[in-house]
């Protein structure tokens, strides 16, 4: 079981791809997509799929996990995170890989036990539950591990066992 | 110059397709894409993607145009419309198809001359600019047409030939 895992955006946008084996879970690659304020929102969301695509490619997961969208406090923030999910979907859609969406209270819940951790909480269980062999300098790529550990966690999975 | 000008929505989604020739603008083909309430968002998701692949591919539009989101008041419609959003602007990317969008105000503003027409008016205007021979049930395919007029007419169009 391999899963792509996916903290949406367009400025800073997390990923990691986990495997769980009969040992346990292995993070296999994480990274931080990062664009460049001063480009188009349309070349900031061709920026994170080509990547997606890329991470589809190279690491082969059987599904895809994607962070469900808080109500940001900017709309317009909000809408532009919500076409990058939508573009993303269409991604997995086209390659007939399953999506499963998480709450970020549920990754929380799932990694540190409480709905309520703060990022600092999230990452720390994060470095406690896989082997990480690189500097990772922004949240949004613990949020992406946490989330492909909570999936991997999840009653969905054991039911596709 | 062809486009296929699309009014998205998860619920019904206008499409048409509109050509620019000489002789003036042409429809060949409109429809609104309807999906169940019952069926879950990604279902939805889907059927709308499938049906704009389709189009692409039986009528091969040069571009897209695309209406902008107005900010809803309803929140959750609106994060699920910006989805559907986001999956046409990758369908038209991973297509090399430029996507060009428009706000309702420039909609009706460019098919009407008042950017606060209402969707009679902007139907009303829609049958006069363009000939229709086929029963229109829903504003959305109107709203579809209109896009498409309002994009043949502009300067980004004229530009381009």
């Amino acid at each position: 079981m391999r899963v792509l895992a996916i903290d949406p955006g367009y400025g800073r946008c997390g990923i990691a791809v986990l495997e769980k084996t009969a040992r346990g879970e292995t993070l296999l690659f994480s990274d931080c997509i990062e664009t460049a304020s001063k480009d188009d929102f349309g070349e900031r969301l061709a920026a994170v799929a080509s990547a997606v695509v890329r991470a589809l490619t190279e690491h082969a997961p059987d599904c895809m996990a994607l962070e469900q969208l808080f109500f940001a406090k900017n709309q317009k923030t909000a809408m532009h995170v919500a076409e990058v999910r939508g573009a993303l979907i269409q991604i997995a859609s086209e390659r007939d890989i399953p999506v499963f969406e998480y709450a970020p209270a549920q990754v929380k819940s799932a990694t540190t036990g409480s709905g309520n951790a703060t990022k600092q909480q999230v990452a720390g269980m994060v470095r406690h539950l896989v082997r990480i062999d690189k500097p990772i300098k922004h949240d949004d790529e613990f949020d992406a591990i946490a989330l492909g550990l909570t999936h991997l966690a999840s009653a969905k999975v054991l039911l596709a066992r």
